[in-house]
């Protein structure tokens, strides 16, 4: 599509300090924050009404501004710490060397890391405001010339690092934003937040219990709950938190081909058979992508039919597994999806479990997406035979809305994860260490250091209960119902999938006033693949909302709305409704 | 060993509220905090002298302490939120609901973020104080009884919640602290810390520019920044982070696969030849985990002899090479160390530079601990010969003291990356996006999801100027030296390998009295192995220090003391010799 210019879309009037056209919503937050707040009320108020920054246009010229413009941030003063106003510090004097460990960095480290926590508590005000932008978009190389992002031989001092900071925010992406619907991962938990700034300040790393008693045994406790949730009995089995959804499956396919032959730890791929996998043809692109890493190759990744819903259909998979089998193939591995990326399909996990059994192949479940409903008692039946599987991935920075990286990958089978993956590596895993080992996890993962996932899913499934995460995903589907059910019938939309959402996606084509007319054939679907890339980047330069598109199959782009976000509510989707229509009716 | 309970050294006196025994530091504490900051003075003040926290010990009598005991934290109304403080909510009668986005949850979301601050910065002064334990330490079965961290169906009141993070730090290791030497990551930088705060509030993925523009331009930047150190022409080239070195490594070796056979994407290692890689025999073990992992196998990872000081022979390289060729072998990667683990030993990347060029195999170095002295000019000679390498992993989560997890893989050849990786999924990377598609790296990772973990180490190097990295990486260089010198001629010591340490890392046997006159012979090796783990056994329960031993080759149990910590002072090495000898003495 042509792509407008920054300037095209005439959104000068919002590029400035939000606060100058809106200033009763600041005096607002003044109040709020004075009445509930400590401490940091006054910093607050400031930030709100004179933030210091200027508004930065995409044409560069702000690009000074690094070193100016810092009103209310620091004083006058001329020395490094001053009496002039209390918790006030010239930053401009001031450098990281003046920071702990700095021998008397006590005082100016804690207002630092105050004056920082400020501009992100102002950070968070904004992302459930619905009069701030979701975003504020420019193209990388406007972002990249409007500011000086290099890095050199000299120190900044500590006024160009919170102006960093505030700078890097000003353009990120509120991705806690009622409007935010972009991705699988949307929202921004409070308690989960506080989790993750517990995590950053203990700075630890998973191997051993040595270095992270509390987060290992927490992560051995939430394990075996989730494994409770799948429905292994007592929870038993084992499992492990791992950089995302993608090294989750390819952890499942790494230990499914050890289970079968554990020679191929030592002689790889040369000793073995020629192996192959299936998975369903709306399986996400992980599967195939851990298959080229193993050395199994993509082309062993065997794609079964999918129904018009998106669900893979048995019958076909045992008609493939039959036929690997007769061309000399062993068949080691099948990748259910629960919960598919863009219909959000679950496949028939009892059937497929069936068929696993009967051919004794490592049965996986890439829940991913759809896990989460295990913790409703409304919606959990959608994954009924994954207490049969062999392995469960589960990321709980998707539907259960937990910052991100959190995803889990569960595995029916104890020590089979350590014996696949260890190397007994002597300067970490000690073996005569006074406690008990079976605590150092580290061996079992692919991974050395290990970041610290667990503590923000463990807090908040505390601060929530079970049933505070079964609400939360009751009201998400609830509110996808709710879309599903305005646009159905009405006049220019077209549904891409027929009948109600199984999870929260709703996927439809707008169907502009001037393409409702036209007869279904090959010229409309060519117009029409171009109408959701042009409202979305519409979208995107407004900063008004953020919704996906994409192609699929033989289907032009369509919209894919998905709702995972605690902080939509109907009127979001009434709004979405509207920008639409709205940004694509001229189209 | 015989494992000592926790009751077996008398530490008790250290057990309960430190302050109550240090009332001095508390009180410094309350006028540095009175005296520069704006609005915390009052609550660190209170967290410092009643924290309210009962002391645990570890036969689980406080059990029931979760739901009470929270002097000063809670106000004693009966309504959520009152007057009788300022800043003060009656937590016991607030739950996460109760926080944003719920209708009105500004309040109270911004007095309980704050108060979780406040306990971080509790803890991150506790952390540079010298008279703090390191670590707190009990038994995993101790710490499992000692209170309920059970997940539950009910949600937890907000005052559990703060409660539930102060006993997590209470128990976490403090791998900042001066004195904690345990691993090859330390320190706590206040830069790095402010950076993943900000990390988390911004919680989103690195996988398209169109969701994280900022962080993926300063990842652009400083790739390109990184492998002008490496000293590849204008910084040209590649690269990717990664969660974490054992990741990068295994990258290496994909690419390195794919670079000498692209059909290994499709067909999987059965169309390929017998693959060899060779590493010395004192590399990490992830070089063998990936080659696990990538279906090469372990029998596949040709282990090359090193020296007595740990480096790898290039002779002995070569004629493996040869070897290997003879038989039939396809030799197609070499990963060179710049820093192994126990030893800190820089191979001779020239020399290996020239065998890879001459047999045409990838060279990869492993810098993930010893790339930090990339950054000083006094010892980045010692990395002579990377810019030759094809790929480099460097983690500046190590020497560089960036807060986990930060580690890069970079690589010479563009584009390599994506052809070995890219799956064209078209529902998240759809190529009608409106801005330059080249700024969405996430096709050419691994993962599909990826955390960000770039913002901590830009902001840092924005803080500290390179020459900021420079002077700390002089300055623990300086003092393995110093301890080197130390220990080298002092009786009772013995060092496992001669010379000046060439990285932080500096090994050594601590001999007590009782075996100093003893015959060099096998009765005293296996006596010497079992000196390291009772001292470290005995340190973790005094909570004094930490340092890490291990057994290595044919050699027992010897400390390898490492620095990377910024906090770190010649008095902490005084400290750590003294203490070591107190508590060995009677071995």
């Amino acid at each position: 599509m042509a792509s407008p210019g920054s300037g095209f879309w005439s959104f000068g009037a919002e590029e400035g300090n939000k606060e100058a056209e809106n200033p009763g919503t600041a005096k607002a937050w003044c109040q709020v924050a004075q009445k509930f707040t400590g401490g940091i009320s006054s910093k607050l108020c400031t930030l709100l009404y004179g933030e210091g920054e200027k508004s930065s246009g995409p044409a560069g010229k702000d690009k000074e501004e690094l070193g100016s413009g810092e009103k209310g941030m620091a004083c006058n003063c001329d020395t490094k710490a001053c009496d002039c106003q209390k918790g006030q510090a010239n930053y401009s004097l001031l450098y990281s060397t003046d920071l702990l460990p700095s021998k008397n960095g006590e005082g100016v480290t804690m207002t630092f890391l105050q004056d920082v926590i400020d501009i992100l508590l102002q950070y968070v005000v904004q992302t459930f405001d619905r009069s701030t932008k979701v975003i504020d978009f420019h193209y990388p190389n406007e972002l990249l010339q409007a500011y000086n992002w290099e890095l050199s031989e000299q120190p900044q001092s500590l006024d160009g690092i919170l102006l960093n900071c505030k700078t890097s925010l000003k353009y990120a992406i509120k991705t806690g934003h009622p409007r935010y619907f972009n991705q699988l991962s949307t929202g921004l938990d409070m308690v989960g937040l506080a989790a993750d700034w517990l995590t950053s300040t203990a700075n630890t790393n998973m191997f051993t219990y040595e270095i992270a008693p509390v987060f290992v045994l927490l992560e051995y406790v939430t394990l075996k709950k989730m494994r409770e949730m799948i429905g292994w009995p007592g929870g038993s089995g084992d499992g492990i938190f791992s950089p995302g959804g993608a090294i989750s499956n390819l952890y499942a396919m790494l230990i499914a081909r050890f289970k079968m032959f554990p020679e191929v730890k030592e002689k790889g791929m040369a000793a073995l058979p020629r192996l192959v996998a299936f998975t369903s043809e709306h399986s996400h692109f992980s599967v195939k992508k851990g298959a080229a890493a193993l050395g199994i190759g993509t082309d062993s990744v065997i794609l079964i039919k999918a129904d018009e819903r998106g669900k893979l259909i048995p019958s076909d998979l045992e008609r493939r597994i039959i036929e690997a089998k007769q061309n000399g193939y062993v068949p080691f591995f099948v990748s259910a999806t629960a919960g598919t990326t863009v219909y959000g399909a679950f496949d028939p996990l009892i059937s497929i479990a069936d068929i696993c059994k009967k051919y004794q192949i490592w049965m996986h479940v890439d829940a991913a997406w759809g896990g989460g409903l295990l913790m409703s008692r409304k919606h959990r039946w959608k994954l009924n035979g994954a207490d049969r599987a062999n392995s469960v991935t589960w990321n709980p920075h998707k539907m259960m809305g937990v910052p991100l990286q959190c995803s889990a990958l569960l595995v029916r089978e104890e020590g089979l994860m350590q014996n696949c993956n260890q190397m007994h590596a002597s300067y970490l895993f000690q073996q005569d260490k006074h406690y008990d080992l079976s605590y150092d996890t580290g061996d079992k993962a692919l991974q050395c250091g290990r970041h610290v996932d667990i503590f923000k899913l463990w807090l908040m499934w505390r601060a929530k209960g079970t049933t505070g995460f079964e609400a939360h995903i009751d009201k998400c589907l609830e509110l996808s119902e709710y879309l599903y059910n305005i646009i159905k019938n009405r006049e220019g939309y077209e549904m891409v999938i027929e009948g109600k959402p199984q999870h929260t996606n709703v996927c439809f084509w707008y169907v502009p006033p001037s393409l409702r007319n036209m007869e279904d054939n090959e010229e409309k679907m060519n117009r029409l693949s171009k109408v959701a890339p042009t409202i979305k980047a519409r979208m995107m330069e407004y900063g008004t909302t953020m919704v996906s598109y994409q192609p699929h199959g033989d289907k032009g782009n369509f919209f894919r709305m998905v709702i995972s976000n605690p902080a939509a509510a109907h009127q979001d989707i009434d709004f979405l409704i509207e920008e639409i229509e709205r940004l694509g009716q001229d189209l």
